[in-house]
């Protein structure tokens, strides 16, 4: 509580980055690389999510819309409801290829997972 | 524009720590150490900023609100319009020292810069 980088409300954004990311069974399936942060806003809305040697779906990386993960603490690292399977299906980007200017990539994700726009 | 870490509209939380932080005059008066996000709703509430070896104030690191950090492209990092007295009587963090967990001294923070709450 009395961490300089996190408290019961905020949490510093180096102490997100690298943090463990479990599926709904607690099993680990990854760890989130960066948060992308609207400039305007200021608003967190995508983890970058690394799979590698998770999942057998190699070294990519894939945005999980930040609403889609909560801290889980008996875990100690973040859990998303997220299956899976839902994770192969969506839009992702290969090591250096993802490209967020792309909008239409970027909407397209938002739809795969229900969030509002 | 097809960078990984940074678009028009986002950026990567790890591309903004360590970023150099700006006076109104575009002197270097630090960098960015951290964010602080808010838990709850996602939102940076605050950049943790080191002045170490500028402005004669010792290795400290202040937070600054957010908005009062807009990205120049000519500088290269962020500018604010924030002066350096303001900073100086601002409410600060010694290194380990700083408790985000109290409320009354985070609530004094957004009322010294003019955060509406």
């Amino acid at each position: 509580m009395t961490n300089e980088d996190e408290t019961v409300s905020l949490i510093g954004s180096d102490k997100v980055q690298g943090s463990a990311v479990f599926d709904a069974d607690g099993n680990k399936i990854g760890s989130i690389e960066r948060l992308m942060i609207e400039k305007s806003s200021g608003r967190v809305s995508y983890a970058v999510v690394s799979f590698g040697g998770f999942l057998g779906i190699g070294d990519d990386h894939y945005p999980l819309p930040w609403p889609s993960l909560k801290y889980n603490v008996e875990l100690g690292g973040y859990q998303t409801m997220v299956t899976i399977d839902q994770i192969k299906g969506a839009p992702k980007a290969a090591s250096g290829e993802w490209n967020w200017a792309d909008t239409t990539r970027t909407k397209g994700l938002d739809d795969y997972y229900g969030v509002p726009i």
